[in-house]
This record gives structure tokens, sequence and C-alpha cells, in this order.
């Protein structure tokens, strides 16, 4: 990817210095929006503006969407109002709210005023959706039927109303007041005989949403019944919208990039990487080291404890790193699964005992392996004394085990009483695991040697 | 969504025991196949081909794609051969593939035996195809216009043959050869002219993938230009089969999952984790506590080989831990950002140098952060010397630096080289940052102490 784009980087500089602006609209307009959002990224920015007016209005609307919020603020900023309108008019709401979400003020006003009064109504209700939820990812264009309408009229409708819809392909039979009553697909409606009635061929069991379900969930209803869109109800079960596919897989990719920055320990941003400045990557990042930092006292707390049986017999505190490193691992493992299993909707709170008793079952064998090789390590390389290498084995299986029962259980807790699990992850556990194996290590010291 | 299935679940139960069987086949096929899915699995599973059989045909095939491989298999074991063919003449083909790619053989060949010629051939196709790349994810089931079609005949078409077909919304033109040369969606063919001709109202630019591209490939194709189906091509550009936007979501969610599993030093399986044995948990971890257990011995040999300087300041064995912790920690975030980054598509090697650059300021403010608060914290809580504290700061500032430069740069190097990123993250990087960070600080401690 790198090289064709740097390619066609080189080819459009030329052209442009070169002032050919009617070969680059002709190239511009062969190209997909995502793609050129990413060509006028990598441009000198003041560049931006004369290639974005060379595309066509569609096209022009479907790059803005795509690019980044500090280049989607310098055009608008360089934008007269017709040509801000123009873009605003082409937008889908769902889109347009994203794009507002992201503006200072002033320039959030700016756009509302070029923005028509009805569409101006629909980002003004989904803007009152809290984040996170469906309600803030929905859009309010969807394609809708009364139940006595036949196939053919139905047909007429898409056909005259389908241009400005994100997704015509699932239509939404509602009564009059509103209430969702049932879902026909256009593949449905192609087959059927023209007078049929969208009420006999309509589906009634219908997977939908409420407004303020969490937006993994969302997602997770998605992926289990393969769907194209998903639509939004209210509590009294009326339509107020519909989430599309294209949204839902990238809920699902930006709550998995969230998972794993806070099983890191950085605070998740949906920023990427290299847009990310370097003092925001540093506030991410060093209030969680702080904290571990901190934590980590209590275990350098232990070895000041035990300072004298350290003294007395150096040799432990060889041992040390390799304990609390494999007792850490051996939690993460178990934390992050259930984690994963957790986010995935694949295990919840009443699985927590099938999970314990599944963890400590794997732990046993993971802790007696482990042993077993450490002791035979201990003896025949590092030739150390038998009771010393019974104790660092014997410790280590007996933290391997601790590591994973806490591993497991503390996510689900976590996210029963409504704390995140995935922030209870590596790092946290790691510490309560890294202090648990320092006190077995220098109770089990104390009993042998 | 525990609570409603098990309130379903006990209805099905005290049905199924009153044998009311009509009752139990209207509520079935009133759900969706997923969550029929779900429920067989949660029954007692001698009660489950009774089940099974109440479902419609349709909803009979869709729910056994849902199942469980274990499940799936012992359902066919149970079906007699006109069962088996009813269920799989209703398959799509890459669900087909899907099934037989987790059956053993002996049941691999009594599906063949019973599914027809066509559908065998295809079968045949995808499977050819590696595991993880575009060409095993996609179905050849797709439809497929000539340029000089029109409209009024293309929808005409779809009518005769969509119902069979996994998604008809993107339908693809080719030349006489199989070359694809357009696509174009239901929707334009419901605006456009009856008469229009399809060569005039195709997209010619086509986003494709080629059938060896890899499967994550795909996935960032879906993400980034909204599609809901990619056609895949060959290496002359010959139409083989496309992959639609459920399969998509699929590989996204194992990705990040395989992701997930790897930076947390498990090998990756595509079994959720109630459905994996413990066998096969313990396998997947034990390999790689093993290898890690072994790479700490040599944070153990760093202590060893520094011990009469430890028995000379006792202090200093303190802070190992937090010292070892924190460095860990800050690798892993830079590490898991970046990892994260390369799977998402948005860095690559040419970055390597800016992410470098970013790392280095980023970790530099992280170090003069932490190590000012260590040095605060050791002077006026922990009351030790001043150089003493010193020691322990300015090792602490190097080893976040290091940690940091290590961590952002190994996961880039490691893809160059045809490595996978996430198995270098945490708790390699950490093994390396925890011997780096002994180094250290026992060279600081040698100069200033």
């Amino acid at each position: 990817m790198g090289e064709t784009t740097a390619t066609i980087e080189k080819m459009l500089t030329v052209l442009l210095e070169e002032h050919k602006y009617t070969t680059l609209r002709d190239v511009l307009n062969t190209m997909a929006a995502a793609d050129i959002a990413q060509l006028l990224d990598s441009l000198p920015h003041e560049k931006m503006p004369i290639l974005f007016r060379l595309l066509s209005k569609e096209l022009a609307a479907e790059t803005f969407v795509e690019m980044d919020a500090d280049l989607q603020e310098s055009l608008i900023r360089g934008f007269s109002d017709n040509e801000l309108k123009e873009v605003v008019d082409e937008l889908y709401v769902d889109d347009a709210v994203d794009i507002i979400e992201e503006m200072p003020a002033n320039v959030v006003r700016r756009i509302l005023r070029q923005t028509d009064p009805d569409m101006r109504k629909m980002i003004n209700e989904i803007l009152k959706y809290p984040d996170d939820c469906a309600g803030s990812i929905m859009t309010t264009e969807y394609v809708n039927f009364k139940p006595d309408l036949t196939v053919a009229e139905a047909i007429k409708h898409i056909r005259r109303s389908g241009v400005d819809k994100e997704t015509i392909y699932t239509c939404y039979v509602t009564k009059s007041d509103r209430t969702l009553i049932g879902i026909v697909s256009v593949q449905k409606l192609l087959i059927a005989d023209d007078d049929d009635e969208i009420s006999n061929i309509m589906e009634e069991n219908v997977i939908s949403v409420n407004t303020l379900d969490d937006r993994e969930d969302v997602a997770n209803k998605f992926a289990k019944y393969n769907l194209i869109a998903l639509p939004v109800v209210d509590r009294e079960n009326r339509l107020v919208g519909i989430v599309t596919v294209d949204d839902a897989i990238d809920v699902i990719r930006e709550e998995a990039t969230e998972d794993i920055e806070k099983m890191a320990a950085i605070t998740p941003s949906d920023k990427p990487y290299l847009k990310a400045s370097v003092l925001e990557l540093w506030k991410a990042r060093i209030p969680w080291l702080l904290l571990l930092m901190l934590s980590s006292t209590f275990t350098g707390l232990i070895i000041t404890r035990f300072e004298s049986a350290l003294a007395a017999c150096g040799i432990l505190a060889a041992y040390i790193p390799m304990l609390m490193g494999t007792g850490g691992n051996s939690g993460s493992q178990a934390s992050v699964a259930v984690i994963r299993g957790l986010s995935l909707d694949e295990i919840d709170f009443s699985d927590i005992f099938r999970v314990q008793w599944k963890e400590i079952r794997v732990s046993v064998m993971c802790g007696i392996t482990l042993a077993a090789a450490n002791l035979i390590k201990l003896l025949l390389f590092d030739r150390v004394g038998i009771s010393v290498a019974l104790v660092v084995s014997v410790a280590l299986a007996v933290t391997v085990i601790t590591a994973k029962f806490v591993g497991c259980s503390l996510p689900i807790l976590s996210k029963k009483i409504g704390f995140d699990p995935a922030v209870m992850a590596s790092p946290f556990i790691t510490t309560i695991v890294d202090a648990i194996s320092l006190l077995i290590y220098f109770y089990f010291a104390s009993i042998i040697l």
C-alpha cells in the first residue's frame, strides 16, 4: 500500500505544479473516497482545498466524511457558505453528527446554519443521546412502509426516495404511531408478487436494540445475527433510527482497540496512533504508570520486610524475577481470555463458577508442569541445594494457581459491580499477583529453610 | 440476556416433557437461528435432534450453521442420509465449507456424498485455498451480469435466481472470460431506467482482493471502504468469488481476539473460552510460560552476578520489582499501541522513524515524570540516602526510555522480517526490558554508590 500511495502522490504533485486541473479532476474522480482522504492528508495541507474543489459533489462529501477531524476543520474554515452547504447537503445524517461532534462550537454553529431544517432536526435528535449508546451511532434516514402497502407500491416508493437513504436493503414496517411491527428485505420484495401486501411478506420477529443500549451490544448483535442494518427503538417500541453495518464494523474495531489499550494500561483514545500528539500519548499513559509504580511499592515493602532472610540465603533473590514474571504471565493469560470472552458476550456473570473451576484445573496442570521443569533446571543446571530448589518450585506452583484464580475472577467480578473488566487486566492483576507470589515465596522459605 | 434464555429454556423443557410438539414448533419457528443454536447447546444434548426436526427446512439449515462443531457433528451422526441432504441443500457454499473444515474425515465423506455435484465442485474450489486467505472465506455464489444486459433484464435475472444467493445487493459485471469489469448495486438498478445497459450504469473502479490476500487485509478493506461485499479475483483479474460483510465481521473479531491472545502469551484458538477443554487451554498456555520462565533466567543471572552489590547495599533489592514493573508497563504501552496500529493498517514499515521519534519524546516525558515522583517518594517517605534515591530514579528514567524504544521498534521490525508483531508484545518485550533495566540499575549503582 505504502508504495502505490507514494507513486500516486508524486503523480498528483506533478500535475498540480503544472496546473493540469482537468487531468487532475479525471484522475481524482476515479478514486475511492477513503483513498482520496488518505492522499489529501499526506500532501502539503495548503494544496488540499484546490484538490478538494476538483471532486464531484457526491465524491467531495464522501471524501470529507473519511477525513480526519483536523483536516475537516481546516477545510470548513476555508469554505464559503455556499461550498459548505453543498457538502453538508450531501452528507448522511449520522456522518454529519460524527463530524459535528469533533468540531469546536463556532464551526458547529456555521455548519448548522447551512443545514436545512429537516436535517438539523435529525442531527439534534441524534446528538441528544449519550456517547457509546445505540442512539448516538444510528441514522434517522431509513425506508419506512405502512403494512397495507403492496409490493409494487413499495418498490415504487424505494425508487422514488431510495437515493437519499443510507441503506435501502432492509425496509421497516411501522404502524401510524411509528411502532415497529416488521421488516422486509429488498431481496424479499423483488421475489414477491406485485400485488402482495407488505404485512403478508414481512418478517415479524424483528431483532432490535433500544436507543440507550450500549454500542458494544449493538455490535455483538450484528455479529450474532449476521445483519446489515439493525433498527433502534425507544421504550415504547417506536422506530427512531437504524444502525448500519459499516458503523457496527467501526464500533467492533474501536471496542477491540479500547480493550487492548486498557489491558496495556493506556487510557483509550479514538485517535489513530500516528495522529495523536506526544502530549496526548503522555497523558494517556502517565497516570497508569504512576499508579502502578505506587502499587509496586508494596512488593518493595515485602522484600524489605524479608531482607534478613534474603541476606541469610542470597540465592533466593535470584529467583524473584522468574517467580514474579511467571506469576504475572499466568495471571494475564487467564484474565485476558476471560476479558475477551466478556467483551464478545460469550461469558457472563452466571458463568463465574464454570470459569473458576476451569482455571483451577488448568492452573494446577500448568503449575505442576512449570514446577517440575523448574526443579530439574535448579538441581541439574543451577546446582542449588534440594531445599532451595523445593522452596522455589513449590512457591512457583502455588503462585501460578493463585495467579490464574485471581486473573479469571477479578474481571468477572469487576464487570458485575459496574467496573470495566479490561482495566482489571494485566497490569493491575500483575501487581496483585506480584505481592502474593512474594508472600508465598517467603512463607515457604521460612518453613523449609 | 442470561435471564431471558433461562426462561425460554424452562418453557421449552416443559413443552418437551408434555410432548406439545405443535406448540414447540410454533415457538421455535418465531426465533432467530443464532438464538435457537444457543438454546440447543444449553439443553440436554439428547433432546437436540427432536427439537431440530421441528424447525422449518430453511431455519434448520440456518440454525445448523450457527451451532458449534461438536453439536453439528453429533447431529450429523444422528441424521438419516435424507435428513442430511435436506440440510446440506439449504446451505450457502461458504457455510458448508466452514462446517466441513471442522469435521472428521468420515463425516466429511458423508456430507459430500449428499451434496449435489455443482455444490461439491464449489466446495472443493474453496477448500483448496490456504486458511487465513481471502479465497478460504469467500463464497462462490453471487449474481453475475454480462455488460450488455439491460436494467430490466438484470432485475428479472435477480428475481429468478436471487433466492439462492447470499447477497444480491452488489452484482458483478464480467466479460465472457470471467474478467471482472464492474459492479452495480441493486440500489442503482432500482433507480435506473429499464432500458439502460448495465455497462453504462456500472461502477468501473472496483475495489477487489486477490484469492491469496491475507484475510486481515480483506477485513481492513471492508472497514476502509464501507462495503457489504468484496469481489475476490485471481491473478488474471477473473472473478472467482465474493466475501460478504458477515464473514468480514467474524474475521475482524477473530483477528482482534488472536492479537489479544498473542499479546498475553496464549497460542490463539478459534474456540470460545467456555468451549475449550482444560487440556486445550493448558496446551495453548504452557509452551509460552515455559519459554518465558526460561528467558527470565537471564534476569536471575544478572541478579546473582551482582549479589555482592546487593549484599553491600541491601536496600537496592527492594526497588527491583518497582523498576522492572514500571519498565515492563512502559514497554508494553508502546508495543501494544504500535501492534494495534499495524493490525489496523494505520502504521507500516515506512513509518518506523516517525514512530521511534514519537516514542522517544513520549518516553523522555514519562521517564522524567516518573523519576521525579519517585525521587520525592524515596526522599520524603522511604527516607533513603540521596545517593540511593538518585541511583533508583536515574535508573528508572533510563529504563522507561529504553523500554519504550524497544517496545515500539520490535513489533515493526518483526513484521518486516515476516514474524508476527503481536507475539513480540508484552511478555517478550517485558523479558528483554527486565534484563536491560537490571543492567542499567546495577550500572548506575556501581557508578554512584
